[in-house]
């Protein structure tokens, strides 16, 4: 990112091969390269960037300001429909607000509320009528918009949810009404302070003329909230400020109650179940559950987006903690005057560049999850697969990507001592805004868990053909193409049948196809555990059938990780190949092996327990690793300015050259002090017996002195 | 902590062990229980609490008012002279110093650099005329002081800071000068704004008569700073505040230079070291090394209070999410109507339940760290020796809980979702504020490296001793005595001189003394390895020993943390066997298990690749752990109960009772409306075909919809 800052490979020709950062930075940037470069002007635009020490409310106020510019002149309607101005790109919106984490998290939260869940959700669960209506207003922030799905008492378990929308046939109203306290909506943005209207999920209640009360379970349901004259709540409807957060104090999150709120039955959300005038519900789809998940499927793009941003976040933090690392000096190590620098330390260049390679798998994997999702909301590849293998690939990365960004903020905060605890440094009110992306849009556990019982469900129907006896050898020989291979990426992959050969082949570790195998291998024979595991519970009553469940939680998880890193290796490998200069292929495929024996490494005690590698063969692991890391060392800068932030992205004093020109000036001062020979001698130089021996009590030494003035003499 | 919380194991009569909770807090709080006790008090009393959401001015004058009343009322002053109002009684100041981080980190922080850095080092580096002079006024805050110590460019390296005190003979006096920019004094607490004076650390340069200038290295001076009564620097001084930080904003951290500022001769603080008036130097310690870390050794106060407080704060955090864990209800499991509380959850098990054993763990482990830091500095266990053991073992252990910390803070924020990002629920708070623990009073990573230097130290001493041939002997048979059992804790520990017994007696994990052995066994064979890599190190040139040891530095900081968790379980064990209750004593157990099953699970490949566990056995590992969860998993809630904290010092409304209230609430709702009858039925009640299905293709519910009204009615 600095042009003064050190690439050693740079300066020592010959076989060490160098990194064209251009070439990789375009690479990285992808197919939606053009928009990012677009967004990235928008976040370097200190119009948008987050100013640290502001009150919340100033901030609060900043970030709607900013999003009301963003909407005049931001490009951030791209998602909408071109009849309203956008460009009915999905793809390409997300590509975008990726981006604006960069500028202020806050920023790009808010602008995921009112965008990518208000506006969104009146798009995609709304019909023609409410696009024309609502949408406009919507879009353009006029009407700042509340997503009230999430309730105190029901967060992950939105099926839950307490607040009842019951149909009153005799005015052709809902009736929107919090039955007790659990049931307030609870950690909306907009809901504290700016949202004038919501869409609101409730319990949908209604009877046919002459039929009982039916719950048709949750709908959305468009509700107005504040006079936008008085900003005062509209009668019936109460709330409350959530007041101050970890982090993003930027958006207004707050509750919200309803106390028989009336809205006309057209403010139903009706896409996929509507209520005619005499109370009678209809619906294109028959199945409530797969009703109620094709209405949540539209939750993805904060998924995506929240993909994104973490990612984006992680290169940030790298870009600090590694130019940092390049500049900062301390210890001389093994010279007698130069102090080292910090990422010349063993140790500096385990915690930070595992972290690197990690975020470059991510941000493959990234434009992969980007691509799945472009393809089924734009229409072009939507299918009842494609969504659900979009949904799994989206729960695969939102938890690991949130979960590395967390890990990659505090390990570059570390990494850069006291300096990293400034705010100027940016480290910690990124890891402070960004801390809850591990919990929203998805609890990151909650959503593991879908993934594995989605990999399991899989195995389950190809299961159920074949006899027990046939178990293991299927194991061994077809689990990969019904276990894995219904996600998006992992299709094209070549299954791995023979479980032997990955063990003799672990001999080259750096082969691309040994890591791949020991990856896949991981992940098949953990799904045909855990199904084996779980079997019982296919045939026993509920509470034991979810016991069983429950005790084998952990591993569903772990099933989890395993994929989404095979996930994030697959991408990883696939990106290699769209770079064409030959230095630069070598340098990401040892940061690929970085990447992947690292995750061989975490759980090399199942490979051990499996018998999937020696201890001999294991030890290697380890002692590759170290060598990968060596060789990656001074390719370390081009690898984090191949990100292609700048400056104004970055923003954080010690990443800008500053900790550079200290130390020169340091270096300088002292070479000259040992050039002109004023320099005092060390006391080890004196001859022994020089020093005087005052009393080997150290308290005598109190007889030299008489009485310590209060204050400094100034000179 | 609430009484309300339900205690299964209390619930359940039988064979079921329960917790006598009581008995439990009075061994947690261990021989210092009354002063703890005291603290608590004063913790609680909401004159010394953090109010969230001041500015960072207002947070600064309150805590710097908080400290001068904690001098008039807290029992602040236990550590220094009874002649001087105090009790010479270092380990109970320290374990009372502690508990205020409960209060707020900053004011703990902020105390820990008036007394237990400013007021200390002018205690334990100056002699009789500095504390009949200095003292007082330090203790009162009526001189708020810096300490000088850290610069901009040396963190970790204390011995490379660049600030001179350059002795004039013909004045008497120090010439204290800053020579670059990156020797300006950095991070300092009450530099900012509130310092009058420092105690600074600078390189000492003086001439014997006729002598040539020799530094004498690092030594301490009491310099004054501001004029208390316009608090402008005085001539000479200029600084900067360091402005916001990632926590602890209640302290003014900032930065100090000097031009040529002179201070009178005896400003010196000369324990270790003197000037006499014609620039002669002598000290009691001859070798300048070991001087400069007699100096430093005052550090060690800091970090065993760390420690404690970094326990503190992890008891905190596990109160919170596990009361949260027993009341806060989500998806029902296997029960048609109740949902399950997360605790139940085998994957909320497996996040908090280990950090609750290695909580406990690193409560015994301080406690014996506390005892170690008061036999040295009340003179009782004073000698080289022990010193060196304190100083090691608080390396050991500051590192490892400050991380602990961390994780605790950072896992129980995200099991408490969305609460846990709220402020009132104080997790993000804490954890903000705990976040440079990892990086101050020495960075965690150099610490560890310290430990593994003196282990390999200790090794190296006896190893040189013996020939080559008998390498392999020696390190399972003697390794333990040397590398270990020089630190205070592990003298009493048997040596274990048989692997080949470790390994076949592993068939018992839950007992004790083969989880030691693995312990043991891990720690010897890693500094033996270690040192065998390293030895080429001592032969070599300095620049390639220095490179083999670099290559060798993670290696290190392994056994560094190994070591440590051993410290712990040690500790740990010998905890069990101060409490007499029964059933107490056997829950003990299993948490201990717990942890060093955790520990050992962590480490799994490391026993199998050397051959301790086998395949079969280290599954074992795993299957034992999970049990050892559902065992612990009634007595949660007893467990945090026990660390005695009450509702003054939690201070989280979601550990208030207030979810438990809601949930009775919801549920009532619903248990009265099925018994009403009124529930409406549930659509998947209704015979099939009752409901109307609109078209198949989702647009054409478009036709449903006229117009959205803008505004919602009202009922």
């Amino acid at each position: 990112m600095t042009a003064s800052t050190a690439r050693p490979a740079h300066a020592t020709p010959g076989h060490e091969p160098t990194v064209d950062v251009d070439a990789l930075t375009a690479a990285m940037l992808g197919p939606y390269a053009e928009l990012r470069r677009g967004a990235r002007a928008v976040a370097g635009d200190p119009r948008f960037q987050r100013i640290e020490g502001l009150t919340v409310a100033e901030h609060r106020a900043r970030v709607l300001e900013q999003l009301r510019t963003l909407a005049r002149e931001g490009e951030v309607l791209r998602a909408f429909p071109t009849a309203l101005g956008g460009r009915d790109d999905h793809g390409g919106s997300v590509s975008r607000f990726a981006e604006l984490v960069v500028a202020d998290p806050s920023l790009q939260i808010k602008a995921g509320v009112q965008w990518g869940l208000f506006a969104s959700a009146i798009m995609h669960l709304g019909t023609e009528a409410h696009h024309e209506n609502l949408l406009p207003d919507a879009m353009s922030v006029d009407v700042p918009g509340a997503f009230a799905m999430t309730e105190t008492g029901h967060g992950s378990d939105v099926a839950s949810i307490g607040t009842t929308a019951t149909y009153d046939p005799a005015t052709e109203e809902f009736v929107i009404h919090t039955p007790f306290r659990a049931a307030w909506k609870d950690y909306l943005g907009n809901a504290a302070l700016h949202g004038t209207a919501s869409v609101l999920f409730a319990q949908l209640i209604t009877a046919a003329p002459g039929g009982p009360a039916v719950n048709h379970g949750v709908h959305a349901f468009y509700v107005p909230l504040r006079d936008p004259a008085t900003g005062e709540f509209l009668p019936g409807i109460g709330g409350e400020d959530d007041g101050l957060k970890g982090g993003l104090n930027g958006i207004d999150n707050g509750r919200l109650h309803f106390d028989h709120v009336r809205v006309p039955r057209t403010n139903l959300l009706n896409r996929y179940g509507d209520v005619a005038p005499d109370g009678t519900y209809s619906s294109p789809i028959s199945s409530p559950g797969r009703r109620f998940f094709t209405m949540l499927g539209t939750l993805v793009q904060g998924r995506v987006s929240l993909d994104g941003a973490a990612v984006n976040a992680c290169k940030l933090a790298l870009i600090i903690a590694v130019t940092y690392g390049n500049e900062r000096r301390q210890f001389t190590g093994g010279s007698d005057t130069d102090e080292m620098v910090l990422l010349d330390y063993g140790e500096h260049q385990r915690r930070l560049l595992p972290l690197l390679a990690e975020t470059y798998a991510s941000t493959f994997a990234h434009e992969e999850l980007l691509k799945a999702f472009d393809g089924v909301f734009s229409g072009k590849n939507d299918t009842e697969e494609t969504r659900q293998d979009l949904e799994t690939l989206a729960a695969s990365l939102k938890p690991t990507s949130t979960w590395l960004a967390l890990r990659t903020l505090q390990t570059s905060r570390e990494a850069c001592g006291g300096a990293g605890f400034l705010t100027e440094n940016r480290l910690t009110s990124l890891y402070a805004d960004l801390d809850v992306f591990a919990t929203f849009e998805g609890d990151n556990t909650v959503l593991l868990q879908l993934v594995a019982k989605r990999l399991l469900t899989d195995y389950g129907r190809e299961f159920a053909k074949i006899d027990a006896g046939g178990v293991a050898r299927y194991v061994a020989g077809q689990a990969a193409s019904a276990a894995l291979h219904r996600t998006p990426l992992l299709r094209a992959v070549q299954t791995v049948a023979d479980v032997g050969d990955a063990r003799r082949s672990a001999g080259q570790l750096r082969d691309a196809e040994t890591q791949h195998a020991l990856l896949v291998d991981r992940v098949e024979t953990m799904v045909a555990e855990v199904a084996q595991a779980l079997r019982p519970a296919t045939k026993a009553p509920r509470a034991q059938a979810a016991d069983l469940f429950n005790e084998h939680q952990h591993d569903l998880i772990e099933l989890a990780r395993a994929h989404a890193e095979l996930v994030q290796w697959e991408a990883f490998t696939a990106g290699i190949a769209r770079v064409d200069d030959p230095g630069t292929q070598k340098v990401l495929t040892w940061l690929r092996d970085l990447f992947g024996l690292s995750v061989i490494e975490r759980n090399l005690a199942w490979y051990l327990i499996h018998g999937r590698l020696s201890a001999g063969r294991a030890r290697t692991v380890t002692s590759y690793l170290d060598r990968l890391l060596r060789r990656l060392r001074p390719h370390a800068q081009d690898l984090v300015d191949a990100f292609g932030y700048g400056p104004e992205h970055v923003r954080a004093t010690i990443a800008s050259g500053a900790e550079r020109a200290r130390q020169d000036e340091a270096r300088a001062y002292y070479r000259a002090q040992r050039a002109s020979g004023d320099a005092p001698v060390s006391e080890k130089q004196v001859p022994s017996g020089k020093i005087a021996r005052s009393s080997a009590r150290p308290a005598a030494a109190r007889s030299a002195v008489d009485e310590v003035p209060a204050e400094a003499t100034p000179a």
